[in-house]
């Protein structure tokens, strides 16, 4: 039995019994997706996917649209926190433009799955056809398969699109049909008024789609260009068994949206932070989950994981490297 | 002014303001205590001291003291978590003998600097007379002067010790006047009766030494060589003014008792984990300080510190790497 063996490996280092809190469940975690007591990271990827949103129009963030395009040049620049912190911890970042509303040169170094120019407005129609939904679902697994020929296993996903917490906080409602007031939070940074304006917008969007029901039609009608190719591009590296790194709020309700289709994905998935975004740790409670770090982030970007990805590896490295109690004869327990 | 200086770089990051969350306030800490808005890291050490304990012969520890040296010989194999972890972050590692009960061989890579063959029996006799006391402050003292040498800025302190959790209990309990329940946990494992037992012996050790008023005199009845030595390294590297990352409930004992000499030394000081021994959360309240980590560590070694190292990296990465709104041509909220 995989399980026995991993929590015997882990018993057996010198170390009092479950002295290495958190990090020891992380590496029974690992070995187990990757069915082996002696894991290995290898060749981790950020993929931070980009889009702008129909209901940005409505004023329900403090930033104006163009802030994405403008961040996704700052991606290609490198001055990004995701950009510092994948830099400092070795992870390869690609960046993919999902739908951002924005006509980019074509010299830059930035992946082109645009399916169209922004979302569409949720307060007239849904988000996507399901046309657009399919194919930016296809454009996330296509772009993890491209990935995985460089041998990368474990893989994280960060989002750019002004808008999207509204879009993430809408999808949150009605995967668990919540009500929306209980998904909201400030985002990047809403005033009292500001918060209020939001919560009439996207009580208006519920009221306006009653008829959703699946994850797929939730996402469709509710979600975003960049989120419908993170819940395709988290499917894709479930299927190739890489360990899926979550960020924070917006990257969560995709999962949860890939794992009303097919549960087993919480096996491979390692929650990288709780955010300050209010709703985020009411959504991992519904999913069981804790996460590494609380650390007040709210950022996106995939910023999360990038910081949680020294821990992941010192779970992978005591597992492998640790002397156990015999091997360095050291006496256990009385 | 410095403060000012520093918020204004950290606000006007590509990020919405206070995003970043904890990684903001680290790195506003570390560059008031570098006095520059560009802080850097460099040459970063662990120092573990070991010694034994007079009180493991009463039953304290789950472990039998043999243990102690068997530790430090895996230390100089490289075995331990904390090799592991130091050699992940690219964390320079020393080991130091402040008084374990063994005569090691003289071809290790081990530091002498024992000053006798472990602490007194507290429930006799202090557990070190008061020039023990101050030889083991200074050897602490030196060993952080000759890792100065090196250009070391930031550097953590492990240690390894049967029995000195219950000397951190007694030290927490006279620093903070707190009955000795209150201050005492299961350390590496006990089981009900062994608490109890515990907690007899730890009361018994408090009713025979009423005299102790100040830090150092607590710090010589009821604590450890190892500890002592703690003590004054980090009061020599508060000196240096280089940052001083604290590990778990006996680290953060050691800096209290240096808090009570000089408070000014909580500047430096970044805490790196909370621990699951009971008693450590109350004492980062006592001291008003929040822990980067909350992993349900508690191996001691400095183990939290070497897994907290990148998240200061990242402090100070984002600080110095990533662009402003002006220089990336990103707008800032409407």
């Amino acid at each position: 039995m995989l399980s026995n063996e991993l929590q015997h490996k882990i018993d057996f280092k010198t170390k009092p019994l479950g002295a290495l809190g958190h990090l020891e469940q992380l590496a029974h975690k690992i070995g187990m997706a990757q069915k082996t007591t002696s894991p290995r990271l290898s060749h981790p990827h950020m993929v931070v996917f980009a889009a702008d949103h129909g209901i940005a129009k409505a004023g329900v963030s403090a930033y104006p649209q163009e802030v994405t395009y403008q961040m996704v040049m700052n991606f290609l620049g490198g001055g990004a926190a995701i950009n510092v912190f994948c830099r400092q911890n070795g992870i390869d970042i690609k960046i993919v433009d999902a739908g951002v509303n924005f006509d980019f040169p074509s010299d830059l170094n930035l992946i082109d799955k645009k399916v169209r120019k922004s979302s569409r407005n949720i307060l007239e129609e849904p988000a996507m056809t399901s046309e657009e939904y399919q194919q930016a679902l296809k454009n996330g697994k296509s772009e993890v398969e491209e990935i995985a020929i460089t041998g990368c296993n474990i893989i994280g996903f960060g989002e750019m699109g002004i808008g999207n917490t509204s879009a993430s906080s809408l999808m949150m409602s009605k995967l668990f049909d919540l009500p929306v007031i209980n998904c909201i939070g400030r985002g990047t940074g809403l005033n009292d008024d500001q918060l209020q304006n939001k919560i009439n917008i996207l009580s208006a969007a519920i009221d306006k789609h009653t008829h959703t029901k699946t994850a797929d039609e939730i996402a469709q009608t509710f979600g975003g260009l960049e989120i419908a190719q993170m819940i395709g591009a988290m499917e894709e590296a479930f299927r190739q068994n890489m360990l899926i790194m979550v960020d924070g709020f917006i990257a969560t309700v995709a999962v949860a949206t890939a794992w009303k289709k097919n549960p087993d994905i919480l096996n491979n998935c390692i929650f990288c932070h709780v955010s300050d975004e209010n709703a985020h740790l009411q959504l991992l409670d519904l999913l069981g989950q804790k996460a590494l770090l609380n650390f007040n982030l709210r950022l996106g970007e995939g910023t999360g994981c990038a910081l949680a990805y020294p821990l992941i590896q010192g779970a992978v490295n005591f597992l492998n490297e640790m002397s156990s109690f015999e091997d360095a004869h050291v006496s256990n327990k009385k």
